[in-house]
């Protein structure tokens, strides 16, 4: 390959020095060669670097700037970036513990990705970018040289929400080519979340992977519906989002499970269903769970809580018959960080449970209401399904 | 639930005026409610905004840019976008036609995506927003309410690029719970593109999803590989391009083709397997379907092409007994603009071929080397495979 540069180089100096003499296929070759358009010619920066002491290097092109900052789940607060002669800004922080972080540079107050790095955050709003550092040890969620399912985009029209859906669906390792029917997992998404948050920020399908190699979780099926009921984002302590967590939960028995059901090779029955999910798709689950003791028999709360009032007013059969629950319930999970905004309320719901002699898991983690909590609670949570 | 937020509105005056003499459980669920952190509360602007006439209002919340331009394909020159007081950035274009465009905001000189656009056009470097003017007929890539077929993402280990390579791959409606093999279409992106191209620009899955359902297409498989080899961006005009392509062609025969024969039900023979691309992934197309004539019968090339010396050099039997490739090449389809910065290298490709007695399709449209035109081939080309 050096070679053939080489001689590219030499022959290009002959054309220039002796024109028609060449031969005319080289001339062919190199006359005409139109010149590649901007976009398509290499980057003069690449972004980020992780370096092997965890420290990382952002880069960010943008001459005619006046300030650009770094802001990262990984920083107290927002860095100043600073900028070199070529109009590039640049700016190395840490060592940084080893996890997947979101980021984003803020151009004159405006939060824009990293145009380097094609790991995006999916969110209907802000679409911060991702970087990952690694650890001595392989993170769970890493990519790893083991048997990998596939995560797919599905379209279903839903007849509760009269609109098209568009939920993304994990299928374990050689689902595609065997015959096997598999226990299936909802795992919901939160407040201005797509349906893809949780493969994209979550990487549930890493974390599924290596997990189901190492023996350490049965394998199965992820539905990740699109939990936005274009409803607005009530808080769940507000009464509206009882409203919004029933018409999730019509779309989720009517049309999400009928369309799972009837399109893949799935075990359905109560104890082959688990839901979970982190934030607004946390209270969705804890609902959804709650309303339907006879379809699910896994039910975990990753950031999020119900409060008394709801659970009192739609599942009276809850606490009514605490024992009736405790046996029907083979897992009740809940997890949060005590840094999370929605830490006490969380505290308060589980002091609720106990109180009503509801069974139940609790996890209080450090950090706060982020996606480095919601994938460790769904590495803990899929370790412990359908077992 | 109109009613429900009137009562609420009342009961917050209530709170307000008599305090503790509300019943506990209201006053529960409303003094301890934290607040929605800023990044999930409703955004101040939507955008784009396509209007009835075709018209289209962009929005971009940015205070302190200096100034902010609006960039799009359906625009000959950036456009001036104007600040209101809240420090928005406006700007209304068109009446535009119907189709799928790219667009983007440059902020001081930096180009971003539009934040509350979910619609984003998957690239290595630059990510811009997509957006869609319908007409008065639906579009051949519009969502529609027809049987949708699925996209995956997968992840296998190349041993040619010794790494995890990410294709993507759609398997018609029916095929989850079906058990029909299906012909395979091989679609190669250009360069800068991800996987994730065809499927989020190209619009690839409702485009055939549509087909199907008019039976204008045969139901078939489509995989989309990652056709970046990692070798730099050579023009197709270079001898680099040659080393490059066969470096495809060796990770489609060896790696890609293997993976998908062995997870999926297809139709594995060469009457039953297409390849075409677009830009890069024409090249690559052009060049595996023709040192492959035993595995490929149908290929095509959108908005690119082959140098004589190439053809000469790497197929010899190609043009040597042009009758024998005819009689085994059931379609060689080639599309390319007349504004295309490829268009005159495109020209001659086919001049050669028509010199050399090739049978071949030529189409020559308006536009040059745009995602409007790839999908139009695409969608061209999928009328005519496997029939």
């Amino acid at each position: 390959m050096r070679k053939t540069l080489f001689l590219l180089s030499t022959l290009k100096v002959l054309l220039i020095a002796s024109g028609s003499l060449l031969p005319v296929a080289i001339a062919r070759a190199q006359t005409p060669a139109p010149e590649l358009p901007a976009a398509l010619r290499p980057p003069a920066v690449e972004s980020p670097v992780v370096h092997p002491d965890r420290t990382i290097t952002f880069s960010f092109k943008a001459p005619a700037a006046k300030q650009v900052e770094l802001s990262g789940q990984f920083l107290k607060n927002n860095q100043p970036m600073e900028k070199n002669e070529a109009g590039i800004w640049s700016l190395t922080v840490g060592p940084v513990a080893p996890d997947l972080y979101p980021y984003n540079f803020v151009v004159d107050g405006v939060g824009v990705a990293d145009p380097l790095n094609q790991a995006l955050f999916p969110n209907e709003r802000f679409k911060p970018s991702l970087v990952d550092v690694p650890g001595v040890q392989p993170a769970i969620h890493a990519e790893l040289n083991v048997p990998h399912g596939s995560v797919s985009h599905h379209f279903y029209e839903s007849k509760t929400l009269r609109r098209s859906r568009p939920p993304m669906i994990y299928t374990p390792p050689g689902y595609q080519s065997g015959k096997d029917a598999y226990p299936v997992f909802y795992l919901v998404s939160g407040t201005t979340d797509t349906a893809e948050t949780w493969f994209r920020a979550g990487r549930v399908n890493f974390i599924l992977d290596n997990l189901i190699s190492q023996k350490k979780a049965v394998p199965m099926i992820v539905v990740m519906p699109y939990g936005n009921m274009m409803m607005g984002a009530p808080m769940p302590s507000s009464p509206e989002v009882a409203e919004m967590y029933k018409v999730f939960n019509d779309e989720l028995v009517n049309d999400i499970m009928p369309y799972v059901e009837g399109s893949h090779r799935v075990l359905a029955e109560r104890g082959t269903r688990a839901i979970a999910g982190f934030s607004r798709g946390g209270g969705q689950s804890l609902f959804a769970g709650f309303m339907n003791p006879d379809k699910f028999a896994w039910v975990g709360s990753y950031s999020a809580y119900l409060t008394p009032e709801v659970c009192g007013k739609h599942f009276p059969a809850l606490t009514a018959d605490a024992a009736a629950t405790n046996d029907r319930l083979k897992l009740l999970w809940l997890g949060v960080g005590r840094e999370d905004f929605l830490y006490k309320p969380a505290v308060e719901f589980e002091a609720y449970l106990k109180e009503k002699n509801i069974r139940h898991t609790w996890l209080e983690t450090g950090g706060g209401h982020t996606w480095m909590n919601a994938r460790h609670y769904l590495a803990e949570t899929l370790q412990l399904f359908f077992k």
